[in-house]
């Protein structure tokens, strides 16, 4: 195993009817803002439930914080949080908005342009504190860190992360996924299933209680992301998603391992250039990162066929290639499509992806920072059709 | 899943040299408290690790607390605390000593007679900030917020907890663990197994992730536990039995779902009146409380034999059967017996153990509350021998 430090202060509050406690983690006398996208959480209920939890406080708003958040979108709330001297970020929403607030905390109170936090990782001394309403189990960003902005102007989509960045508090109400659309949670399930991919899916260091709780995240979301897709009432389907998705990325499953991130660099390159969800991304990638690296990824692709794919029968090969393709046939399963001809893109399509990534530096991915251009190409070109 | 909040904020520092760290993570010009046992990490050079790192910082040090730390001891730190108005408690050694530590940290700034805290779980209103550096793998105490305290004179084990006692950091090198003696080592992986069962072996709630973690941990404590045992200096073994003693009871695999305690209950009152080490206690207990619970534990039986033993052959009995064969096969092979007799200890001794669980009003025991004298008569007879 490898030497690590890991702390998550965020306070979960999981279950039914657990947005009414909200109100006592946030402290007397903050004025708040309440932070969302395109209006789900007034159809759903939650906002109502937010306010009446918040009842007495001091809460403005600011909605329409879209999927993959833009930095312009994001400046305006800045503005306000500038104007209005708020003490309190709330995010309520799913991965987007929680990214989104995170941002607007981190570039309320910075001085000079907010710009260099994402473009030159400008460090980052105070942050606004915030909280999240999680909506949608797919990013983990209720507990983790960590936040992707994107530029729209120049179709950049950039991370950055600080520990002043924790929400305080996330509640994880699962009813409040009851009414999101199929497509969410098949992309929730899909976003959830590649993050811990990404910190498993490596070369072995010796690190097994790691190893195990990873293959315990993926067995979970392959037997309930299906329940969940079929019954949107299911609570307990619900609830499993939904904890298995803050637990795919809060930092301890990630501890102590390599982490590889190949499938979200170049996603996030088809997410600006072709606006797929970021899901959509991480379906069509993900399997072609696996084949293209299978020779360093050779111990782990064979664990990850036996543990969690169960599967014995074949040679190496023979097992590595039934793991990718079982690994395919769960995306799709969860209405995931896994290849860009399915979104009506075709090969063309590579050689500006190339562009953008070598544009963004990204030419040395991966746990041994070995997949170039190259590698990314055969990827990408893998990624087009069957 | 049931309705939880979750919130662990102390910070790991995990891997070799990871002690030189510690000074950062405590504010400048606090006047420290080393607190530690009987003298062990002065011959495995963990003390002089410590003194360096704090160099330049005023510490001053309270040593001698023992195993199962007792109020009278814990008393004169906390005189010791108060006179030289100590800013933060520093912890170095096993579970004794931060729990020990904890106690000091609640009872220095508490108004009144802090054998409250214990006897009448007094309300903790301030503590002192803490942080461990952690020699010995086996009670998590150095990532969670409880403590049990002895007090001599009356041969009273009480437990108590407050989220003010997580440790603000907690430093885990396994290199530190190279000189325990082999009884250490297997007292340790038997204290985190039972940590995980008491957890794990109660009743389904459809928690599948905390179930797979829990299993993860058990499997890995099979399998790196006797590795531990056999090779002091095999820096993974005790890595690995280190994190999972850490995550055996940080909070997350017990987050939603019911737990037990019955051993531990059990195995307080046979510390308390025979002075047995704490997972000796627990080694004999467990495996009469999963006999005597088998109809209430079936379920989760079946689940443990299957997943954590692999076992498949023989009737539902018999596989409930050897699977609490394998546990208590598990303890013998980590050194520690499993039997009362085996440590001197006849049926006499059951009357006035049950005697103590009724003085202490534990009559009703278990993740049903149905663990009465009677049951409790049950494992105890069961314990003896044989």
């Amino acid at each position: 195993m490898r030497n690590f430090t890991f702390q998550n202060p965020t306070k979960i509050l999981f279950g039914k009817d657990q947005i009414a406690g909200i109100a006592r983690e946030i402290p007397d006398g903050q004025r708040i803002l309440l932070t969302c996208g395109g209006g789900s959480i007034r159809r759903n209920g939650v906002y109502d439930q937010v306010m009446a939890a918040l009842a007495g406080r001091e809460v403005l708003e600011f909605a329409g914080i879209e999927p993959n958040p833009t930095y312009e979108t994001l400046m305006e709330a800045v503005r306000l949080v500038r104007e209005q001297q708020v003490d309190f970020l709330l995010a309520v929403g799913g991965g987007s908005v929680i990214d989104g607030t995170k941002f607007i905390a981190a570039a309320a109170p910075f001085a000079g342009d907010p710009w260099a936090i994402l473009a030159e990782r400008a460090p980052i001394e105070r942050a606004l504190p915030l909280g999240a309403v999680l909506t949608l189990p797919a990013t983990g960003s209720e507990m983790n860190c960590f936040a992707v902005v994107t530029r729209r102007a120049s179709q950049d989509k950039m991370a950055f992360g600080h520990p002043l960045l924790y929400p305080r508090f996330a509640a994880l109400d699962p009813t409040a996924t009851f009414t999101l659309p199929p497509r969410q949670i098949g992309n929730g399930a899909v976003d959830a299933f590649a993050h811990v991919m990404e910190q498993y899916l490596t070369y072995p260091v010796n690190a097994p209680v790691q190893d195990r709780f990873a293959e315990g995240l993926l067995l979970t979301l392959i037997e309930e992301g299906p329940k969940a897709l079929a019954n949107p009432e299911d609570y307990d389907a619900r609830a499993n998603l939904m904890w298995c998705a803050t637990l795919a990325l809060n930092g301890l499953i990630g501890a102590g391992v390599p982490d590889d991130w190949t499938t979200h660099m170049i996603g996030h390159e088809i997410t600006a250039l072709h606006g797929l969800d970021h899901a959509q991304t991480l379906a069509i990638v993900l399997p072609n990162v696996l084949a293209a690296r299978r020779e360093r990824k050779r111990e782990k692709l064979l664990q990850y066929a036996a543990r969690v794919w169960g599967l014995s029968a074949g040679d190496e090969n023979e097992r590595i290639d039934a793991a990718i393709a079982s690994t395919r046939a769960f995306f799709e399963r969860m209405g995931v499509k896994t290849y860009l001809r399915d979104y009506g893109i075709g090969t063309d399509a590579v050689a500006p992806l190339l562009a953008q990534l070598e544009r963004h530096g990204l030419t040395a991915l991966g746990e041994h920072q070995d997949v170039d251009l190259a590698t990314s190409r055969i990827i990408l070109e893998a990624s087009v059709a069957p």
